[in-house]
């Protein structure tokens, strides 16, 4: 038998062919060799295979996406037949008797170090061309002749060793059976998202050395176990199990229409994360009642330069739309730390989640961001769009940003254009200090969402995607906990609600101590609604105030874990029609 | 006239002689030449100028350090005159019809290739030797005729693009007047070294650029002002101006030999920060109470491989037998975050602050860690030795620490050697998490010291050294100024003491404040102590309270920061004698 364990990230059964997507090192080692003409004939025979990927794609991309993100690829063909190109890969092979690989990358860094000293803004953009060609290139001498982006033509399992947020975005979600990764936890962007599209995810750190291209594998999202040897036993096990994970799904499916309310009568709104337009029909057809966050930053990458108002306004305007009146909580443009966008030129920093990022960004460039907020207020004509604003510590940002969506309703009424004029305001609480005055800032907004991804990383002072660290990063720590506790004690002694957006709101074990505390709230990839619905109609408003009472006298994560784990039994069986 | 303005760093007047010292970057242009012998030529006598450079940089470290450290600049030499190294340049010279600096880059890059891809650990050395002569040769060609290290040969004001704690540290000290720098902030390594030895320090980013090595000049490093031409009036203002100081140091002086203690008699124990044992003299010289922070990092730092049981434990042995039973807090190792240690291999990290460093580090590798409480217990038995841990965020990492001590104390118990059965043991309260839970931890620590500079970082989630955010890092913020008064709450309440031993202990305007909430002991640059003696005498202890009161009653900085620096007028004007 051949099972192997990895961390389970998104929930479900996986039975398929694998895909393998493997992006080689960019180590290339110098090896000197006598016959330099088939060299020579290597780096031809590379530099075709990458102009055929180039037009394969190319043409994709003008079904699928439009002209501009065409037109990348085509220059790039261009590029790669340009006779200065081939003629100084074949001049350093010659000189320095040395692999294609080498050449290529020495060519590459030469004119790449060129078009960057130039003072021109195209022409270091086509320094990042040129890397790219030549990688291309070096990837396909390495014997790597996946074209690097993810065209699944059959149904299959991911297997990669290093899936990027713009992957994720690539590829056709339909055909994908399942995500098996060698990196990331359960709050990488690939993480989120596949919860969110209901695709089994389990990270392995050697998972495409132990699998091949086209291999038949199963693997279960819950437990985190791989079957790399597929039996009839095991394949029968396997169907048994998806048979079960489908039932548990019909069961669920029941709930629809019921309300998310405990056997006592306390009611919570289950609302559902968004990261495009498109995402809201997953939500309705989980049942949420809401959109409790738009991450507007999907909006902004992948792409060359900023999405212009009318763009960002149809897309809101939709959102809302579609959501019938029902809140929808758009969260301004949370960009930079680990979300990297080119068009913006964010310089390198030595600690980007200390950086500048989110509304730091956005207050530091003004203009830039009003184009957001004039497409949020237009679009709030059309629906019940609530503005939130990320990543606040002080005050005085807070008030700045308000200034500007003052000022834009002003700029708007003289234009007669029409707008929400009590559209609510709320605010992210995922930093310390704004959790520490969150009685203040009570005063100020309209409502509270706790970020607990954030919340927790800067309250423990962990970089949540560093390996070497990543166990002191706990939604049960102690300290998180009282933050939580006193941003939703704060609200209600101001009249206003507070939610959770964070990963910790679909967590099933901390659902009793956020009815215990009072969460309003908890906005969730919308494949966990229907779980967390049946959960909270399991509680008893009451016995979860007893439990909150009992765990805020615990002072340590494992303790609170243990506890929560534990009395994670149905405390009242009444069930809501 | 010919005066600028800095950001003051270090206060104190300088007039002096320049010494530029100006790191070149590392962009290398490549440039087609016609005449490819005299470029060779250029690149003979950069390297003939390189091995110069060396062989007097060795003999200088013959006498000042010691063989071993010598011995890396010879191995240095050698490989400057090797005949595969000399000829390789000059080959791609002649090749690529290209500049010196261009082939001697390329040929670095090459080697260094080959020496990292071998699985062998002295061969990966031999690759940074190679980088490092590369660069030096590189240097050179581009006009930088600094030797790269500092060596005064007479009393100099630093003008520098970059100074690293490195160069700080290996500077001879009393030729320093004055230091001008042109990045780093208030709480840079650099800044906070040169408080502690009382060098003016000014911060201006075009300083290098505007001075000339050699030129006379004169700065404030109080006000930040910089004259860079000096005639006889401004070279008289300036005599003043340092005859104003030495008077105000005079007038401090008088203090010495008093308390530190309001006009109502409350007292506070005013500590220095160390980094050496060598710096107790200092602390000594300005009359402080005791260590409050002895960074034992710095003994780890600049070195090829950790120090010894023994050497640790004459390092405390001295400085507590200098202190003569006066408490001395020595902090355990806090490295990793910006202070890095090649012998440790830490990887690179994406976000260090909120990465593996610290007791964290620490607790990772507990036999290397256990050297160090060895040397701590045993110094113990010679003085008032005091342990503390930094970056906690949870009571599980302070409880596995407190372990360690415990199996050490056996250890040294069996082993017959004496140590202070009561050491005292405390924390840093540096993490939000820390901060929120000082309830809990009081219970389980002799003292609380608060350092402020990573608290006002974690809690603004803000890296202090990111211009592009430093405006929201500020010691005035009220959210950090509650976490600092829940901190001295819990001790009070559960009978410890808490000081503060970051920069923000010596914070003029805010020495008010930490009287009224009863702040037990700051810590802070010797040369601080006596200014901060006067500022408390001062003061009257209600007149504080009912300061602090109001002060938590406001809700940004700048209102905060306001109020204090307004009301800054001394409050009572009794003297203790």
């Amino acid at each position: 038998m051949n099972t192997i364990k990895g961390l389970p990230v998104s929930s479900g059964i996986a039975v398929g062919k694998v895909f393998l997507k493997k992006t080689i090192s960019e180590k290339i080692s110098l090896v000197k060799v006598k016959d330099q003409e088939s060299e020579k004939e290597r780096f031809q025979t590379a530099r075709v295979k990458a102009i055929r990927q180039l037009n394969e794609i190319c043409s994709d991309m003008l079904h699928t996406k439009g002209e501009q993100e065409a037109s990348i690829f085509s220059a790039h063909m261009e590029m790669l037949k340009d006779f200065e190109f081939i003629n100084r890969v074949a001049g350093v092979i010659e000189e320095q008797k040395c692999n294609a690989e080498w050449a290529v990358k020495n060519i590459r860094d030469e004119l790449v170090e060129i078009f960057e000293s130039m003072d021109d803004e195209y022409m270091r953009e086509r320094a990042m061309d040129m890397k790219d060609i030549s990688n291309r290139v070096i990837r396909i001498l390495k014997g790597d002749e996946s074209d690097g982006t993810l065209r699944l033509a059959e149904p299959a399992i991911i297997a990669a060793n290093d899936l990027a947020p713009s992957d994720t975005a690539q590829m056709n979600t339909e055909l994908v059976l399942g995500i098996l990764n060698e990196n990331g936890g359960p709050t990488s962007h690939a993480a989120i998202i596949a919860r969110m599209l209901g695709i089994p995810f389990v990270v392995h750190p050697q998972i495409t050395s132990l699998t091949a291209n086209g291999q038949l594998l199963a693997f279960d999202g819950e437990t985190g176990c791989i079957e790399l040897e597929l039996d009839s036993e095991i394949l029968f096990q396997y169907q048994k199990k998806q048979e079960a994970f489908i039932e548990k799904k019909r069961q669920l499916e029941k709930l629809k229409g019921t309300k998310s309310i405990t056997g006592d009568g306390y009611e919570i709104v289950l609302a559902g994360n968004i990261g495009a337009s498109k995402d809201v029909d997953r939500v309705l057809q989980q049942d949420g009642h809401s959109i409790g966050l738009f991450r507007t930053e999907f909006l902004y990458m992948n792409r060359t330069e900023a999405p212009t108002e009318e763009e960002q306004f149809i897309a809101y305007k939709e959102t809302s739309e579609k959501m019938q009146g029902n809140p929808v909580i758009i969260r301004t443009l949370d960009i930079g730390g680990d979300k990297e966008v080119d068009y913006l030129n964010i310089p390198k920093e030595e600690n980007p989640f200390l950086g500048y990022r989110a509304i730091r960004l956005c207050l530091d460039r003004i203009a830039f961001w009003k184009v957001q907020i004039r497409a949020l207020l237009r679009a709030s004509a059309y629906g019940n769009i609530h503005i939130m604003f990320p990543m606040i510590v002080s005050l005085d940002e807070l008030r700045q940003a308000k200034c500007l969506i003052e000022e834009v309703k002003d700029e708007l009424r003289n234009e007669k254009i029409a707008f929400n004029e009590s559209i609510p305001v709320g605010m992210m609480m995922e930093t310390p200090a704004a959790a520490l005055m969150a009685d203040v800032f009570a005063k100020e907004v309209d409502f509270f969402s706790i970020g607990t991804n954030d919340l927790i990383q800067y309250t423990m002072a962990v970089d949540r995607m560093n390996g070497k660290v990543s166990h002191l990063y706990s939604p049960y720590d102690p300290a998180v906990l009282r933050f939580i506790k006193r941003i939703t004690d704060c609200a209600r002694e101001n009249g206003i609600w507070a939610g959770i957006c964070g990963e910790a709101a679909a967590e099933k074990a901390l659902i009793p101590l956020w009815v215990g505390i009072g969460v309003k709230e908890l906005s969730m990839s919308p494949v966990s609604i229907l779980q967390i619905r049946e959960k909270i109609q399991s509680l008893s408003k009451m016995d979860c105030e007893k439990l909150a009472e009992k765990i805020f006298t615990m002072s340590t994560a494992r303790e609170i874990e243990d506890a929560l784990k534990n009395t994670n039994k149905p405390v009242s069986n009444r069930r809501i029609p």
